[in-house]
């Protein structure tokens, strides 16, 4: 519902204008399917908007392409080639699993601890550039519950980050001081599930 | 998770294979975000799977177009320009509110029922055809909740369909019969919502 009506006008001495583009730090969690799915959805009306995104995936197996990623990039060279620069934004897509791609280490990197800090300092760098406009961080609630990052950098970094950020992280097992922080939850929750009844996953639907 | 391990192997009869690419009937329901975005997410995985993939908005108001729309129909003229045939799949986007596009009516049109209707009709002709591999069927719950469309028609015709079409269908109030005969219900349940505190939605995340 694009129009909403908000349900109380808050005493922040903010305009509606700009309490409306208050960027903001979304977090989609539950054991239901969905939660990357609809990240990468907003990633589609981003880069319509021709904002900059970046996504990072915090996967341990980069062996694994899912369609979204080549879809995006398929926006992004849309994005390039056109010389106006009135078609989308810019896409990138980053992940971990043998290495961010801004490292350049080799495929034998598999201390996955040391490499989720590493991208998280990285996202930690392009906010404080503000390098983009929206930040998808796929499946980071693993690397927080892993003790990998620290919640208290995240939080810290994420409620001071400059403004014109939005960030959407996905995942299971949020951080409660994540969803405290955070401005929209949404838990994604299985009410019914195909392997439940002994169906496995399938092309184009799992990935 | 792409490869997971089904809780129950059923004595259906079918082989793993069968069984891995049996049709899925997708429900997203709930009040919170995500449900759509979802949706036009798995159209990204159809269109890397170069299936065809027809997008069907119940919405009243056709004024407004989402992002989801530019950025899917860019994907479809990508598809359309390559001769090979090997960049993704077409991408069909129709929506209600001023006649479907098969209809050619002209902006008068305002008796949404018949048009629900109409809508409704036309996906059962594809399904029978084969159309397309996925179907997006967006904000179809209310339709069905307001009974512009018949539920037993909507359970008997895609309980009944040809093999080989995904269905995802997106909205509230999601319909029990709808919900009895889905393979795969997700609920997205809203946690917080930033205009429960004030804001208003914007641009790049709502729409």
């Amino acid at each position: 519902m694009p129009q909403g009506i908000p349900d109380v006008v808050p005493a922040d001495g903010l305009t509606t204008r700009q309490r409306r583009n208050r960027p903001l730090l979304m977090v989609h969690t539950g054991d239901g399917k969905g939660k990357s799915t609809a990240a990468f959805g907003l990633a589609l009306r981003g880069w319509n908007q021709g904002w900059s995104v970046g996504v990072f995936q915090f996967v341990k197996s980069a062996k694994w392409r899912i369609g979204e990623q080549t879809a995006l990039e398929s926006l992004d060279a849309l994005h390039r080639a056109d010389a106006t620069g009135r078609t989308g934004g810019p896409i990138e897509w980053h992940k971990m699993g043998s290495g961010w791609s801004w490292t350049r280490r080799d495929g034998a990197e598999t201390d996955h601890a040391a490499e989720a800090a590493e991208g998280w300092a990285e996202i930690k760098r392009r906010l404080v550039q503000g390098r983009h406009r929206l930040y998808v961080l796929d499946e980071f609630t693993y690397p927080i519950a892993w003790g990998w990052v620290d919640i208290a950098d995240v939080v810290h970094t994420l409620t001071h980050r400059a403004d014109d950020q939005h960030v959407v992280v996905t995942g299971r097992r949020a951080h409660p001081d994540l969803l405290a922080a955070a401005d929209l939850v949404t838990e994604m929750t299985k009410v019914k599930h195909p392997m439940d009844a002994g169906q496995k996953g399938q092309r184009g639907i799992e990935w």
